[in-house]
């Protein structure tokens, strides 16, 4: 209402802000102005934030280091190592999924990790990945030369509702599934069936699913359904509790499973992972002791 | 994936639309939706891009490796070196600054690399620079072993007007000077006068510059004019025409210079910089042969 | 020009381009990149939009126009038909509150007129509220020269969950309590109690609601819970089923309704329309018949 | 530098901000923190601020209110004089540009009003000038009643460059020309000419100026460069100088003129409009007394 209470905002509200003056008093240079050109870039609260990484000119990356086609499992780890060294400094981030040469990063919703600043989110998940890469190169390619720097771009992007968030999940491994079986066809004919790649491109092009599946089994003898779940389906890594083997004691790590995503079913079973009692829920984890999973472990045992 | 399918998206990027279209006939593809929930982070037209890159914490990872106190030439060269690599991929890189753990880049003002998106710029450099400082790290510290992989942050700031950027320019290198002084003076004071941190920090509470560099002449026979101008100024890379010697060629080169910014006489004599004719009117280098620029000579020699 | 050029234009929007090519065709093209210095505002998809406006130093507005004090019920019913009148503009809307100067405006959460663009959204509710105010002034001043036009900042805030939407229509609840309980106070010692209003100000310093509610019924015999809900709750517009007497015929119509917010039960029986399928399952009205009510019922039968 | 001095930035950094905390303590109740939502929209500085209205649907609204074609000298006056009593109210304002239901509003780049946040001066303009427009609708249609409050949209452009912020008014201006050129031609065909409007849009398709001008001279004996300058040119307001008549006085006050912007003459003889000394050195108006000058002298002598 229009009165003494209102009358104290208005006041406040139309007193001009002078803040270039009050920044310069607390200035080390009268340059320092130039601070303010900076811009907020706040994302908005209570909302999933993704970061998602994605190799630039990775095909030629993977040429230059002769990865092996469709897949090379040497690659796919590293990008899983370097994941999980990212994931490991962050306890806001939920859950990570990677696929060839990208990984999505999810923070909680309830994230404030650097007032939910976007350029220093997605530049610190960035850059971490990076170096990480170059760091931990030597320890799953020990006989190959690194012959240059790879780089990452990256993206932030928010999701209001679970809904949004389990559909950006499935949409990432979705891609892992098409890019796979077309990868796994197209090799087969270049490598296996003596067509050139323009060849094996033009063979594909306009096929289906059930066309690719086809191929493979008649003419390879693949049955694509029986090749490794990290290719198909793509890396997940999330936080389950482990019963540490002739101890009796139960542990938190960073697991890395390749769980089918698409199935109803796993988000009913992690139903736990997006709401905001998460943490103290944990999840169990039976899955094999994978080389992730066993250093966590050896490293607390030894710490 | 590295491979065929992949080929296509990195040639050309504005061929997404097709893949898309092959995803919407799959019927997974009803989870592509939340792609569009990626908001655009276009950058306003016609001002200078500054994108800033930041070591995170980096006085322990300077303690952890044992960097000279309080300048490391080492590791200002492998930053300068790294600068440099960044430096060397992109055309519309204008001039780069770096200090201690922080480097800026700026790129010229009709730059429309990416479309000018935000996210684009920013991590293409801020990966580029931390995978190079894991990558070189060997070449400037060959008896050291990185203990961990580094992290920067970064940011991109705006800048409509040649004065704004200028004063940018400035303000970094004002820092380089106020912050070389205080810790050449706080370094004396511990290591040859054998004051605690603490009480080195104490004594230097309220000085102004000219009681530092009173303290650095009378207590340590120091002229603090005399320091390297590499730690009182800080690094600048831009491109410059260089007379190769015994071939009469002229050849464009990047350079690394330690020059004075806060002069305006550095500014006037190089007002092409800024123009967007700058390309044209080379700027002419007389300076000695750093390691940096050797190598670009020896390349295009050898190439 | 309002003419059949661009009529074109109001039809169908997406035409533009066909103006924009003959614009190229000119000589005066060349001025026509300045449009692309327009950034894009798309709002955050699945949020609910709010865009509340707020009556600009209404203090002095207020006293310009002898607004009875505390709460003057003719200006209150100006707001209130306002916002019904620019609610009924818009099916993406869903609910609408206000007090005193403020009116906040509820979109659906899967709004996507004008395609989220916040700029759009933000102003067309702005100027349709500022030019109905002055439209309908002597509907509800018929007395009182209007002796300016009045003026509404506005702004756009987003929310992601059920419950953050609930908050905010509480926190604007809360609002009008804090702010009435106030003013009610103030002015009955102002104009009952002969304080002047320096010294009602300070007496009213550190008090708490027990406080005023005590001056209120010691001293000026007001029972602070029987004052009317319009004063003490503010204003609720949504659209609810009513039996139009004597016809046995359902409508639906623009409620205006003083609800208790505050209290959970106004929320689990308004269930229905926060979520998607809201405006398949009615909401049925059985209070009284308001003018804004009538009008509907009116307007309806008469059409 | 890896030392003391950055050793405080980097513990400042880690500090967890808990701002919701903070707010908490200072709100008024615990529903505040939805206030937190809304995000920061400061624009950059340094840098013109254009905000342009444009009438929605105002096809209709003309012909709901029965304008004359193609131009309705009220309507542009009504315009005109509440683009005025938008402009002298805010000191920040450099000039305006208005044509047929447009009006763009440009603020000084040096602008600090409201911080700079977009919503804040995209909504009071936008909001003061939809206020306006009915408030003194009867002063120039005293004959015909409004039908329906008008509705206006706003967005807001930044122009970094003089050149930028020169060729948006061009574009503007190009803009009136060319409209203003075929809605003579068109409604010369229909009113005089007794085509249907489609025969008289399939005529003028295709056509170019020339064509038009011909049409025009040949048909309707017409020559377009004598028509009314506010038809072909739009309106203009910025402040200049006027000698006051018979009182040796001079006096600054927002003219409306019809300049041709397209000539670079208009923008070296009002060089002084986009310096930052604008107001010190004035312009001098030496054109007819218009009603919107006159009414300023005569205020400022009864005053």
């Amino acid at each position: 209402m229009y009165n003494v209470y209102l009358r104290q905002f208005c006041k406040i509200r139309t007193r001009r802000p002078t803040f270039h003056s009050v920044l310069n008093k607390m200035a080390k240079s009268s340059f320092e102005y130039v601070k303010n050109y900076e811009l907020h870039d706040t994302l908005l609260p209570n909302t999933w934030i993704v970061v998602r990484v994605d190799g630039k000119c990775f095909h030629k990356f993977s040429e230059d280091h002769n990865f092996e086609k469709p897949n090379d499992i040497r690659a796919l780890n590293l990008m899983n190592y370097v994941a999980y060294s990212v994931f490991r400094e962050f306890n806001d981030l939920l859950m990570a999924f990677g696929q060839s040469d990208e990984y999505s990063f999810v923070f909680k919703k309830q994230c404030l990790l650097y007032k939910r600043r976007a350029s220093k989110l997605l530049t610190i998940i960035n850059s971490k990945f990076s170096s990480s890469y170059v760091y931990y190169w030597d320890k799953y390619f020990p006989d190959v030369k690194l012959k240059y720097p790879p780089v990452f771009d990256g993206r932030v992007v928010l999701y209001p509702s679970e809904e949004n968030l389990i559909d950006y999940m499935k949409w990432r491994q979705a891609d892992v599934h098409i890019n796979n079986l077309y990868n796994t066809t197209f090799w087969s004919l270049v490598l296996k069936g003596n067509l050139t790649p323009a060849e094996a491109e033009k063979r594909l092009c306009g096929t289906v699913s059930a066309d690719k599946n086809e191929i493979l089994f008649k003419e390879f003898n693949i049955n694509y359904n029986n090749e490794p779940e990290i290719f198909k389906r793509g890396t997940l890594l999330l936080k389950k509790t482990v019963n540490v083997e002739n101890s009796g004691k139960c542990m938190t790590v960073i697991v890395d499973v390749h769980d089918d995503m698409l199935k109803d079913k796993f988000w009913t079973s992690h139903a736990n992972l997006l709401t905001v009692k998460s943490l103290k829920q944990n999840l169990i984890y039976n899955g094999p002791l994978t080389n992730i999973i066993s250093e966590q472990i050896n490293n607390k045992e030894t710490s």
